[in-house]
């Protein structure tokens, strides 16, 4: 549909990548229908793609208490507070089809105090905004606050060191002007029930 | 000299790290002197230290027209921005070592406008801490004031991305209360000519 | 397909509401299929209500140099930065249906830089968030800005109404909790000639 | 007393107005002795000038809990705050006339916690500020804080309605240079019965 | 009029105090006709009484290039940016009388781009407030400013002393809430010619 | 080691100064061995000079509860909130050497919540950078906050007004651009009894 550039950087031919990253693309080709502009644009610089998407895949698909669904919600937020549009456009996309709502993740880009989650879901976006923003504060008190929510430090963990991934991957995402993928702005908007 | 906690969370006992994490730990150790804490603290999460340090490696490891003190001096002045104490710590020492200077950490840590570095360096540390704080707002302008001073577009990746990765960092610090080792705060005081 | 409260409020039914006022509903309920929130909200206070919509239409359907998308533009940009949830998601509905676009509206209400719009629409947005953010700044060089993009000084005052009617508008969405209706966040997404 | 401009815009001359808004001009000038700027200013627009006073005189006029001085406050501190130059000083001065107080529109302007007002009428203001500084962050606990104070949710009502209003005219106030009468900077300051 | 406290902490008693101070009171009230509450307030401390004022007088009493009145407007407008009600209130009747302006201390006290000054004294405040609110970005480029409009480098000290000293002197203010006697309210609001 | 300047402003020769001026050089040279440039760069203006060093002197030799090392602490931890590279790096040193620990100034220059010290001492600092940074909202919590934890009201005054003056003395600094002596970047930083 669009012409317009997907990043301020040169983007690779399939053929040119490394074999890793090919099969990596072919992988989420076959699974989305489409590759996702941060592989393509992030594999501009191999070593980095690969440390990247192994921080990404360490923190987003491990086991845990956190369902996808609330891994996604705290990727969306902190986004929101970033100001990263890649990075609220592709992962609200991913967040509306875990969710199966396809109201929660515009709610969540603006404002997790308004969107139609449950407290316990608040508390955990608190805690990441919080690491998001002004990480110099947390304290012990921030910690209680989360374990009062049925939350064990070790899902602490989770939650900050995704708000603490995304900081990263924000940061890169606006400056090297990545775009979303026109398809990620529709995805999921329609409940599948309906 | 202290018995103070270095970080929120256990600590891995040495023997029961996987092999290729005790290897890194012996390494660092050889090269030293000591073990950094940000090893020992992030080997609470194998696959996250995993990904945490090759990534860490392909930004400051690699080849480049960024000195390797350049970029030290991009991570001393953003974890400055973002009051992170283990980076500004451990890497002035690391900075002090590689600039064989031994104010220029102290500086930068404060106010990169006030300190003894050259007017391309300048423009280097505003860049950095642009992506570092308001990434929102990185644009065309950016980047030429950057060509200004002869650094090409793949510098002002390895610059926005140093930047980045330490935003990372610093919120995982912040968020574990990584403490940094008694030693980086006295390392490189003394430059060795006098 | 929500039952969740759209005020913190008490919404009245429409046959308890003046004529004129009813009257006001039943037009948007046949030129939409629906009626907005911010109808059903604000005729809480049908004085309000009244002048309200009355500095509504004088602003958004007056003649001027502005297109109808362009004051939507401003519209979802300022209460993006005002973080206000009814207005982005109902006004980017309308803003994608006047500018046949399904992308700007999600763009816009996360960062007017990365926005698919032309330059002289960004010196536009610039000027209304100026207005919306730090109006106590505002000085000749903004008026000097929007004239070198042929804007004259009635186009500047447009520009400067809308963002300053939705600090305005935004305030009081968020103070009383107004919820989007769940159609807005769908509409116009599909462009209708694919 | 002084030849300064009054507008960044053109002024009207008082016959070429439509004939209601002669009439505002007429009755004010009754009662007040001068016509005041807002009215000089914003009659450059006739539309947006009917909208505004309905908009004002249901807010600032109505019957309600709050006294007229109360709104005033809420109009002073909230203008204090956005640094709007003209509503301090002309809503300052009629504040001290409906407060019989030369001293508290000086203290609100500045700091509300310093001035000599009741403990209720700052937990006015500070929901008055709230909405004016940062409305997405509103909550319950906000309505709990005004109605341990005893204010209901209608005079919550009130009390955000004012502030979000003049979120709008202090904005439009900025924007257009508008300048305050000489005569309100002194209106008031003596009390009457000194 | 007002039976309110002066300062959170105890004033002397004339009596109590040491022969110097008791000096500088009749001093102060045989010229000005009372005791500003700065003198009796900071008189709880005598030593720091006499350093702050020999401060006072080497910035605000030496010979140079800015007008006492400019001095004073620095004073005002810094102290609007500090919330500093006492410095604002009683110093902006000290600018009034010099000024013999009864307009001038209220517009600076909220926006000096709104202030009936000459650009040569908004380049002045425009100095003093960088000075007062981001002293570390001060740089070259600020110096060269201050000489386009004719300002020596002694003068630009003279400004940022002053504004430095009025950083101490209204969080001092602050802390101790410092109460602005009643009579600085309306001195110098009627021009003596009129 | 440097032969960079330490001042904006010229620096004046001994010989040049006042008979009191040089004795206070000679006095400190005495104890700590060289003239820090505090003392050097405010020479250029006696008077101010002179106030300065009593006001210091008044604040930070007195009698009182508060130890000479914690005086230090909140200049070094107000220093840090205000980016002034003079200040931190001389009290750092000075601070070192009062408390006898070689790490806790590079702590308190980056996060006193991360620091060695007390909990006393955190609220001790928690109050002083509340002075430094929004002294506008001091209130009676402040000084009840300090009450539970030993403070009295002398005390607050004493930190609140180490802090005030530091507000001066960084802005000084900044906008004269004073260098620190070299020495201080090493001094204390080895422990005596190591």
């Amino acid at each position: 549909m669009s012409a317009r550039a997907v990043s301020r950087y040169p983007v690779p031919q399939l053929a040119d990548l490394p074999d890793d990253i090919q099969a990596r693309f072919l992988e989420v080709q076959e699974k989305a229908g489409f590759v996702p502009n941060v592989f393509i644009t992030l594999a501009h610089r191999p070593d980095e793609f690969r440390a990247f998407f192994a921080y990404h895949d360490a923190l987003m698909l491990k086991e845990g208490n956190l369902s996808k669904a609330e891994r996604e919600m705290i990727v969306v937020a902190t986004s929101g507070a970033n100001d990263c549009l890649y990075c609220i456009v592709a992962h609200g996309a991913i967040l509306r089809i875990y969710a199966k709502d396809p109201l929660v993740a515009d709610q969540l880009a603006v404002n997790y105090r308004k969107a139609d989650i449950t407290p316990r879901q608040k508390a955990m976006l608190a805690f990441g905004l919080k690491v998001a923003l002004e990480s110099n504060t947390i304290g012990d008190d921030d910690f209680a606050a989360l374990r009062a929510h049925g939350f064990s430090d070790e899902d602490a963990w989770d939650i900050g060191a995704i708000a603490a991934f995304f900081a990263l991957s924000n940061r890169m995402a606006n400056m090297i002007a990545m775009r979303p993928n026109d398809e990620f702005f529709t995805m999921g908007r329609i409940p599948k029930s309906r």
